[in-house]
């Protein structure tokens, strides 16, 4: 106990990389120990292999996504999880219809596209038009609009493989602003090049910019087009002819759906109004079962969530709370409904992390601290040393979902994954359990444990 | 020229293995002179290249495959090639319709399939049935007939992955016969684990056994399922529950239709009516562009021909007849249509060769000559043992279009490309121009250059 005083006495000064060097405190070696153990367990193989085969895809607001959640509690129950419950929110849903995309000339051919989500219908004859490519977002806003009327518009720009999954970002602002963009000049339907790094034969879905106010243009239909199918567009564009596409997309909105979150708890024994939320989604796009995106997450959180409760006798100090979102893909409506619902709550979060980056190792911890317990929250990564994490920025982000109690005032931490691979997955029918691999996930769970422990047993609050 | 007699003389008799020790002959030497040459054209690639993009998928009878025969007929004559002529024949052609499958209970979602090649249909509706799983062709033929009324069996039997292919025959009897096994014993349909060995979620397209004569059982309707989603299905088996599963397939088969043979020649300058074939199918199946199956192929041996044309002064000394066979894919139509407008020709026939395994490089050179002339064809690897080329066998089979020339009594000879990667592309969506390396094509194009230098120009006849 006396270390762990010490340890606290030191986080609040400014010499953290003394710490670095120190002997681990109490809670570290703690820390350090429990997820040595959970590193070695298997369940949260099992919850992702449970998640993905006895549900699979889960699109938000459909029926799927209500039997997840259904899976959800049953899952929390069985493992012993309390105030198990969901939290239901209305939400239009946006459902794929047909997807078809042709060369008509010169050369006929169909090529693999899927519709981007929110795209608007082209009706079942489909749209005929020449096809106009643009090498960006930034492209189609400098062409004139007498250049794109009634032509379809090739925005093809190539995403930056990256660890830190930076690259992103970038690449899907077309996928989110395309179809507004061509739809005020005129174009008469968009096809981006997928996001994503796959070079296999898979379209990206993927959300467009949100339209929110009845008065807004809802844009033209819109599609992805896979990596292989963009790189012949090109090669045909290239021939010098023009080159002429139909396309058929009957994506369908219901204006009345329901989503909701999923919560469990373990409640606190010391301080149980201060809450750790510990987060994932658990809807999916709707071509593949969501195994890395985000399957991998749901299972990472909620073992290492599980080994909490035995972990000190009686269990933590603080209330670890389980927060399994839903519709995140469409546009964090899951995120938005838990900061309004508890609103008044989120003054007594301590902190809060998600794992939606897939399901390869952790690389690197990113605080989102106060300067004041700058040093305290960077000590909580000194036990993940030794599952290959290093030290990142005090810039965390903490995950899609956590935007609005970020913004709230909610320290937020990141445990980041390597990215490299996962926009080969991310978003396409490839997205399976089989690209899982256990070994990885397991260190997830173990640096998850390893973190979630500390923040549940530590006395600092990083407000 | 004495150097060419002495290993001409050396080729009669059996010292094989002295000559890999020689001195090259001229003619080794002008053969690995020209192979050096070819491999650093890019001629090949921009065939295949041209033949992807400006054709695309080209299934057997379709009228992309009469485009594809324009094609090649336009390519060979700006080339140079002579004689160049579309030799058609008639053939039953089958397309594809929609394809959806789809597990009713316990857990709803779509799976990925494609249906086998000569399926008949479900109708528009499909089949409705509770799955049951057998482990290989030879459970299935054990597997009592009440067992499997009213069912649709799942044969899942996973391909070998090997370096010389030897995997896929066996891996294809499921394919081949699955459908009129299951029909003999009362099932409603099939699906089969995709042949091939790619992990992504692709399904396998190929051909089944033809149903040749009007009174044969055309099967049940059958298909293909992708690795992931056949791993899906029996993690779902395994849970105990029945599985109820519902099949669309509606391809249809027209019995009237085209296909067709494209020849060009070089004529010989010395012995014109002597024949050296080589060849590829310009078919593909439906679903990727045909980049590795067979354009490669067709890129390949027309470079290599092409490379003949200047080669020696006036050209080579035999006739270079290089066939571009029609419908591979679905029985070797254009292959059997070969045989038989050109069985008076078939003992003018020297050698015969086919590139149909995909792009990567030749790692062995295999020989099928008489006891008599094999040391000559033997020594017709030695130039090719700069570019990674080892000797194999004399049991070469010379390529699928080959079967019925060589059952005609003409020498065939392989030049074996590693087939390790290539059941990740075959057959599937993901067999496109973006999947072929340059350098590995180049490779190729060196050694049937070197190989068809030598035979075209040598006076051993390997009969």
């Amino acid at each position: 106990m006396r270390r762990t005083l010490s340890c606290l006495l030191l986080a609040g000064s400014t010499v953290f990389p003394i710490l670095a060097l120190a002997q681990p405190t109490e809670l570290q070696a703690r820390a350090e120990q429990l997820a040595r153990q959970a590193q070695a367990e298997s369940l949260a193989y099992d919850i992702v292999e449970s998640l993905t085969t006895e549900v699979g895809p889960r699109l938000a607001g459909s029926e799927a996504e209500a039997r997840a959640r259904d899976w959800a509690v049953a899952k929390f129950r069985e493992l012993g999880f309390r105030n198990v419950r969901i939290e239901p929110f209305a939400l239009p849903v946006w459902e794929r219809g047909r997807e078809i995309a042709e060369i008509v000339a010169p050369f006929p051919q169909a090529l693999t596209i899927t519709a981007l989500g929110g795209s608007v219908a082209t009706g079942e004859e489909g749209v005929s038009g020449e096809v106009l490519a643009v090498a960006s977002v930034a492209e189609l806003e400098a062409t004139p609009a007498e250049a794109l009327k009634g032509r379809i518009v090739f925005v093809d720009e190539v995403m930056t493989r990256t660890q830190d999954g930076s690259g992103y970002g970038v690449a899907a602002a077309k996928r989110r602003l395309a179809a507004y963009l061509a739809a005020e000049k005129g174009a008469l339907a968009v096809l981006i090049r997928s996001v994503g790094t796959s070079s296999h034969r898979f379209a990206h879905a993927g959300q467009m910019r949100r339209v929110t106010e009845p008065g807004d243009d809802p844009g033209v239909p819109a599609a992805a087009l896979a990596a292989p199918d963009a790189d012949q567009l090109q090669r045909i564009l290239g021939r010098g002819e023009p080159v002429r596409m139909r396309l058929v997309l009957t994506p369908r909105t219901r204006a009345e759906g329901t989503s909701g979150n999923v919560v469990a708890e373990i409640p606190g024994h010391h301080a149980a109004d201060e809450i750790v939320l510990v987060g994932a989604h658990l809807d999916s796009w709707d071509l593949g079962t969501g195994a890395v995106d985000d399957g991998a997450g749901v299972a990472i959180v909620t073992a290492a969530a599980k080994y909490q409760m035995d972990a000190l006798k009686g269990g933590p100090q603080r209330t670890l709370r389980v927060v399994l979102f839903g519709a995140e893909e469409v546009g964090l409506a899951g995120a938005k409904a838990y900061a309004e619902r508890h609103a008044d709550e989120l003054g007594n979060h301590v902190a809060a992390l998600e794992s939606d980056f897939g399901a390869d190792r952790i690389w690197r911890f990113d605080t989102g601290a106060s300067e004041a317990t700058l040093a305290a929250a960077q000590a909580l990564g000194v036990p993940l040393r030794g599952f290959g994490v290093g030290p990142g920025n005090n810039n965390a982000r903490g995950g899609p979902d956590l935007k609005y109690v970020r913004e709230a005032g909610v320290p937020v931490f990141t445990l980041l994954q390597s990215g490299w691979d996962y926009f080969d997955l991310h978003h396409t029918a490839d997205d399976t359990l089989d690209k899982v691999d256990p070994e990885a996930l397991a260190q997830n769970v173990a640096v998850y444990t390893a973190v979630l422990y500390q923040l549940l047993n530590s006395e600092v609050t990083f407000r």
